[in-house]
């Protein structure tokens, strides 16, 4: 009935989350200070056009505010596109934001999976482009892509937009967690912003969720040339879909100056750190450019990572990461089918509790190998 | 490209807000402590299935908690459920709430009106239950209905559950102000509640937004015994919809015991009092059960208010409550066509508030008669 994702702290006790990619420096004082001062003023109704803040985003992006729609979180504007633009046919590169999937299924999309390959640690290249057919109306992509933490290099992404452009296909690239990304790997790509006066049926995706650390009172906004497009989209939505307290703090953190580069500048180094500690202890881990890793441990990790007070996320159900099956090996057990390594996904956070995680995964190598 | 709400306090600065229908009382200590509380913790998603929610409200309403769906404001779930249900046909008693017609518009349905009369005070009788045709999917009802303020009389509306089960026809009653009635006029109608074990293609949408003064949290809820349909929803919506300050406002609204009866009281009261000085003064009046009044006067008297510093909603762009026009009479005017009356909502306030845009009102009428 419900699908399963990060972040589930409901489930367990005074658990350590790593399952979710949300900064682990915490809300900013000034977008927390916003959020509860907005709660007195929640009383009336947000402004149905939230002027104030669409001008403060276009001023932050350096676009017309007119380009900007705000969400109720990145997700339910995946949702308002979907209804509004009505695709009939998908491109996917999987895995990737189960979502994607969700709000084109709920239009009855079809939807075509380009599958990324794990001996190319799932890096997007110019292949995708050539995948893109005739009959795709429409294609979406993370950059950088959860749960892989993968950037689209330059030279790739570019082949995608001239290829969409010319079979007249839209675009979303989703830049979720494009603010964590530092500066060498920024210069790796480009964001779809820059481009959004060259192309209409572009559609760029932001969040403050992960990097303003407010998945709970959820903010994400859209960038589009296409006025008529964001009117559709209006049209498909309740008007006050932001609540005061998410827009009086989506508000502040636009104005945040420093934030965002110092913690993609301190989250870069952690996730080193992270990845030299969790290879050194044996495990496989894929590149990132973002707040995450990708790795892979046998079935058991998941459990074993609660039951010593960490959540870790297990991404078994996104297409493209099931568990890789194999036989048994041990004496007498018949050839039984037995999981033998699923991929996982951890958010970095502070070096120390880094390190306290990486405590329980080096148990737990050292368990199996005994 | 946005369309006209009440509640619209950002195009005028520090005036008196009569055009949105919150309790004046204000949100309860309860309600915006828990909010507040909630910023702290808002570094975390919500629970998708807002388990603790859902049994707070289902223990209020009496129900399992497994025929309760949240959502970020009533109005999103009236969208959610056009998308999950896809009626081709609807049929709306106006006038009444825009975001009906507009939920249902973003799905394709078709819409049959009835026009409920002023002859009759927009009382919805028994006449509406025949108007239920073999093609209606579906059915919309305020009850009390926004913005006439009109409870459905029991026999009508048994009448027309009766017809809407005879005929499959799924049948949402929108009680977003129900817990404004008071008790007498609680007696004169029922709530759907009480039948969703009867009639599975009933839908009761109840709003928290209006009773504890949270618009700009945004919280709404639907009861519904069809749990199928509500996977549906689920599925065109983000996991997360409501954000966790809205949460525990709602968990702690679910628990508050008297407030919502005191409020209904007090409300009765101003209301009965508001209404009496307006018919003094020369206004037409129509009768409500809840916190809000629609009355007409001439069309300046919108902006003669707004001069004065009170907000008042003209509803001109309500289907059904249309400007009644007419020639203007006076000398030399060639018969040019001029606006004669407009229909206005105010909310009912504290005696005081209601007292001072009396006020205004009062000299309105006094300058028209010179």
């Amino acid at each position: 009935m419900f699908h399963k994702h990060g972040g589930d702290i409901y489930s367990y006790d005074g658990i350590r989350d790593f399952s979710a990619n949300i900064n682990y420096r915490g809300m900013p004082a000034s977008v927390a200070e916003s959020a509860v001062r907005a709660v007195a003023d929640s009383v009336h109704y947000p402004d149905p056009q939230y002027r104030a803040l669409r001008q403060a985003l276009a001023k932050r992006e350096g676009i017309a505010d007119c380009q900007v729609i705000c969400g109720n979180g990145a997700a339910e504007l995946m949702f308002a596109l979907a209804a509004a633009e009505k695709p009939r046919r998908a491109l996917l590169a999987v895995p990737s934001f189960f979502e994607y999937e969700q709000a084109l299924d709920s239009v009855g999309c079809e939807i075509d999976y380009f599958y990324l390959r794990r001996e190319q640690s799932f890096v997007l290249g110019e292949a995708f482009a050539e995948a893109v057919g005739d009959e795709t109306d429409i294609v979406v992509l993370g950059n950088p892509n959860n749960p892989t933490g993968q950037v689209i290099e330059k030279r790739a992404l570019q082949k995608i937009l001239d290829i969409c452009r010319k079979k007249q296909v839209f675009l979303v690239l989703d830049e979720s967690f494009s603010d964590f990304l530092c500066e060498v790997d920024q210069k790796r790509t480009f964001s779809g912003v820059s481009q959004i006066g060259t192309y209409e049926k572009l559609f760029v995706l932001k969040s403050f969720t992960k990097m303003y650390a407010m998945p709970g009172l959820r903010f994400g906004y859209g960038i589009c040339a296409d006025r008529e497009l964001l009117t559709r989209m209006r049209a498909v939505m309740q008007p006050w879909n932001v609540s005061l307290p998410a827009a009086a703090a989506a508000q502040a953190a636009a104005q945040e100056t420093d934030f965002a580069a110092e913690t993609a500048r301190l989250t870069a180094q952690n996730r080193r750190e992270m990845r030299q500690w969790m290879e050194d202890a044996g495990y496989q881990v894929f590149d990132s450019g973002t707040n995450f890793l990708l790795f892979t441990g046998t079935s058991e990790l998941g459990a074993y990572c609660a039951d010593h007070g960490f959540l870790i996320r297990d991404c078994s159900n996104f297409p493209g990461l099931e568990p890789v099956c194999g036989r048994s090996s041990g004496e007498g057990s018949a050839g039984a089918e037995v999981l033998k390594e699923v991929f996982y996904r951890i958010c970095v956070r502070s070096s120390e509790e880094n390190a306290a995680l990486m405590e329980v995964l080096r148990k737990f190598k050292r368990n199996q190998e005994q």
